[in-house]
């Protein structure tokens, strides 16, 4: 199969690349290295260093013999969207290329704007360009089990049967996402089943939880091959984050009370359920969603299971939570379509753990402990990036300048 | 009340300025003449003319005494926004600054990505300024009933109560819209409810039906306060293109089987509703949901008394919908909300429908038939606007240029 990976030099990407690549596909993988331009930007950086994406598929193609396609461009530009999937003629393609960071999101207004415009308009000139081009292409969206928020009620994937004044339809699931990045994600779910129902095309919104794990069989081939880990306040995750914390001697900081509940996988099912979805394509005109996660903890539980863990001492702090959001909250939601096609998970196990503190521990020289902490307020409209130490131009904004130019 | 409103230039944001005027507020009124901009890009024209915003606020002020100052500016320019709020102090900002036809998003991708690129980024721009400015702004935005679609079950206002699996909560309505037009205002619903919830700002969503009529107290005072009568096939809407179809002596057109349901209202009821979300403003941190309109009737049945109603014959056709749309379906919607405020309405009436055709007889000798049928073809990606006999650049494309620059 064809399959072309966008944002494929990123976190998940990357290996989801080298992953279908190994099991035979041809690969193609498309980046405009937005996310090492946010880096820079912040001013942190991946604690395992990582190579560039040309010399990353060069590796690969030595320890391999595969070869994966490059091309490197921008998806708000729509010239490039359509050459490029006319020259690569997928069978699927797999986006991860948007702008993925709640806190970001809500740095300030020109960073909201920039990822709403970036995350929407990429996925509208890609849905044109599977219409224009060939509707049988399959889209393999990720989305975030963001998108629907805390409900008071289960959740379920992507539509729920409701009952109302003695009739019933199937409707899509009601979302209450909670920044600016889950917003604009509950847009392209919007505007990807429209076009499913007006052109006939084929999508998948894998309705994805958080992702921790570093290596995968691919990336652990050559340390050439390794992938991103983040653990800085806008982009690192929150598992990453209290083993660093740990690791470096400063307590392990819960936001809140810490009964903030979220879906949660490794990241070797993020690559299984790709995959199966890859395999098992949606129908012409069908606008399908997985819930891709394989168990739910509240931040406290993290925190907790990180403290047994790790050798040394641990103390746990709970600052304020910088986001708007429930700190106590029922939350149960399905995750069985993924499950029946096949799934096999990779449960969050004492020795994934242990894995992700020896991680940090090898790399805990390079750790900038100022990076850490949260520097994005929601309740203000303009945060200042303290950890960057600049304060330059940040996202373009796209009433002045073309959305496509950010790094 | 110092009430700004956006789109003052529109069929609906120039009678309700001048309506507010007169109820002695202060007005101001922000536009951009994207709106004309469309015209002259579609080589259309308003069946009744109107003079430019400059002249018809002079008039205004002979004729009433009133000054409405006006601000010339695109709400995509964010310096713009915080600039024109800074300056006109607004209690409320009723906002109608959005492109608002659905066959001019589906045209092609150039239009839908501009449609929801300026409606999405001005109304981000706008609740930003609000945010920062002053929270106690109560916003009034303009939604459309088109957000629901047609779902099986009754329409409720914004929220429904959803029980399931033994547990209940109120939750957004799920939204089903049917343009990449409609799907612009679903995403900034999404956008402005959490805004109200992380800022704490006030917002009403007014999810508008059809309006139809085209004279109020206010515009008959002069010729040159009269607003824009639209017929053609990319802005004109149902009921005036039937009246338009009568007394020109063609066939009046239902697409498809013509079952197809919707909520109507006057353009006297837009000003009065506006007036009374205004006057009863939502509380802080509140996104209110009023759906306005007064009737549903299915476009056969419009059909129909257009036919009671014109004096000469008339026939009917029913050429395939252009749209992908349910052509027979369940409707039923909630509509009490305004009701409650003590909305009096003023209904679909033979008298009305006769005055629209005496508008459209007063100026028959203007009609372009070619500018009537439907060139935009909701299945294809790229529609020829056969009436504008021209295929320029169209909708700017915000990965290539600054979507501020529209006409």
């Amino acid at each position: 199969m064809n399959i072309l990976v966008l944002g494929g030099d990123g976190y998940l990407g990357w290996p989801t690349a080298l992953y279908l690549s190994r099991k035979g596909h041809k690969v193609g993988v498309v980046d405009n290295f937005a996310r090492r331009g946010y880096d820079l930007e912040m001013g942190v950086d991946t604690l395992v260093p990582i190579v560039g994406l040309q010399q990353r598929v060069r590796r690969w193609q030595e320890v391999s013999g595969n070869e994966i396609d490059v091309f490197v461009g921008d998806l708000t530009d729509a010239d490039f969207v359509s050459s490029t999937l006319a020259s690569f003629e997928p069978d699927t393609v797999v986006h991860f290329a948007e702008q993925r960071s709640a806190p970001y999101s809500m740095i300030d207004r020109k960073h909201a704007v920039y990822t709403q415009v970036n995350n929407v308009v990429g996925t509208l000139n890609l849905v044109y360009a599977i219409a224009e081009q060939n509707r049988d292409i399959h889209l393999v969206k990720l989305g975030t089990m963001g998108e629907y928020g805390t409900p008071n009620i289960d959740i379920e994937e992507g539509y729920i049967e409701i009952t109302h004044q003695g009739r019933t339809d199937l409707l899509p699931y009601p979302k209450q996402p909670g920044s600016f990045y889950h917003l604009s994600k509950v847009h392209d779910s919007h505007n990807i089943m429209f076009a499913c129902r007006i052109w006939g095309i084929r999508a998948t919104d894998l309705n994805q939880g958080i992702v921790y794990g570093h290596e995968t069989e691919e990336t652990s081939l050559h340390p050439d091959l390794a992938t991103r880990f983040d653990y800085d306040g806008v982009f690192g995750t929150v598992l990453n984050r209290f083993c660093v914390q740990a690791v470096t001697g400063h307590p392990i900081t819960v936001y809140g009370a810490g009964g903030q509940t979220r879906g949660m996988l490794n990241i070797l099912d993020t690559l299984a359920c790709v995959e199966l979805a890859c395999e098992n394509p949606a129908e012409r005109g069908e606008f399908r969603v997985f819930n891709q996660f394989t168990e739910s903890f509240s931040v406290q539980q993290m925190a907790d299971m990180v403290a047994a863990e790790y050798s040394g001492p641990v103390t746990i702090e709970h600052p304020p939570t910088p986001r708007v959001e429930k700190e106590e909250h029922y939350y149960r939601a399905a995750h069985t379509k993924l499950l029946d096609l096949g799934l096999v998970p990779h449960l969050l196990t004492s020795s994934v753990i242990r894995s992700l503190l020896s991680v940090c521990e090898q790399h805990k020289d390079k750790v900038d402990p100022a990076a850490i902490l949260p520097t994005v307020d929601w309740r203000s409209t303009s945060s200042s990036l303290v950890t960057a130490g600049s304060h330059g131009a940040g996202a373009p904004d796209v009433g002045e300048s073309a959305s496509a130019e950010v790094g």
